[in-house]
């Protein structure tokens, strides 16, 4: 049951880690846990739908993940490409943000790289996608666009809203190199248990624990 | 007593957040909290030359918390001169990283915007003054350097490397700006209690803790 909720972020970011562990507890190779990650990223989708979160963005796979031996490689883009998928066509917008003049990028994903709106357009969902943290930064330097703007403004990225909830599944307590400008001020919430065990109560015990974190911004 | 430890992180970073409400817990006045963060930082920094930590860095106070009433901000001004101060002439090679060129960056701190080594030389120790995250990175955008550099490699904060570890006191469990490059990898590890009742079975237990992790750098 959906609990009531006072104050809810208005951007979530997801890290949905532990899908190769989960596999081996089951007695799977590695590689197949990446599928059993889909379902609960649709789940997720709904559930934020429902409460009307406006934004969500999902840690894909990052540069660094590619150098993983190739059937892991292989079967981590496929599920991208199915999650994707999945989403298009409902009522979404989809932004799929990575280093797309890579050969590891999908092509069937070039067709987000920018921001598709589908449906009814009621949440804001982005894809981190072949992303790499100093990809992501260092297109900065080669914004040759005069004026003031600063550096968080010209990253690859930008157009990627502050986050102010993270929930990393999986145990551990790390960012990863998931968007370090927007994370900056994030509430880091960690589930122990792995993503492809995902469960709605997660999620709420996230929301119920961000609820009673104040908002400083440094302030 | 030094509990034994198998893995040791090379560079930790320290966030001791809670000065206000510990002071408020007192009875005393919000700025009153400052003064009292000051001998947990000198124990802490005999800890980690105790167990040959090469490197620490400690959020002093950044650009967005000088827009705190004045008394606040001329009590956490003075509670860095006077952390830095106690650990000069120590055996430590000291930095402090910040804004230098504004009026909020404690003048008596100017001699160590480059790094001053000290004694034996036994320990890195950071201080980040008059910090802000934005002005780091955006420094990257003026380095007119030719080169392949890239943009980790251009901030202000480049010569302050990879943290391992980072220990927030009071509760928060977020990052607020903290050397955003550096913390990429950084497991977290967060302190209930507030800075002024430092304990070193706190920083034990985030030592412990910290043993258990794996380093994967998103590999």
């Amino acid at each position: 049951m959906t609990p009531i909720l006072k104050r809810l972020p208005k951007h979530i970011g997801i890290i949905p880690d532990g899908n190769r562990r989960w596999a081996q507890l089951q007695g799977l190779p590695k590689e197949a846990g990446y599928h059993h990650g889909i379902d609960p990223g649709f789940a997720l989708y709904e559930l934020c739908m429902e409460l009307g979160i406006p934004e969500v963005t999902f840690y894909g796979f990052t540069q660094d993940n590619t150098k993983r031996p190739a059937v892991q490689k292989q079967a981590f883009q496929k599920a991208c490409v199915d999650a994707v998928n999945i989403l298009a066509n409902r009522d979404a917008s989809l932004l799929v943000i990575g280093n797309s003049e890579s050969p590891q990028f999908p092509k069937e994903l070039l067709p987000y790289t920018t921001r598709q709106t589908f449906g009814r357009n009621r949440i804001k969902i982005n894809f981190l996608v072949n992303y790499g943290w100093k990809w992501d930064l260092s297109y900065a330097l080669n914004d040759k666009e005069p004026g003031e703007r600063q550096l968080h403004e010209r990253i690859a990225s930008r157009d990627i809203s502050r986050i102010d909830l993270i929930i990393r599944w999986g145990g551990r307590r790390r960012l990863s190199g998931f968007l370090p400008v927007q994370s900056i001020y994030a509430d880091f919430y960690v589930v122990d248990a792995y993503w492809p065990d995902f469960h709605t109560d997660h999620f709420f015990e996230a929301l119920k624990w961000y609820e009673n974190q104040d908002i400083t911004l440094g302030g």
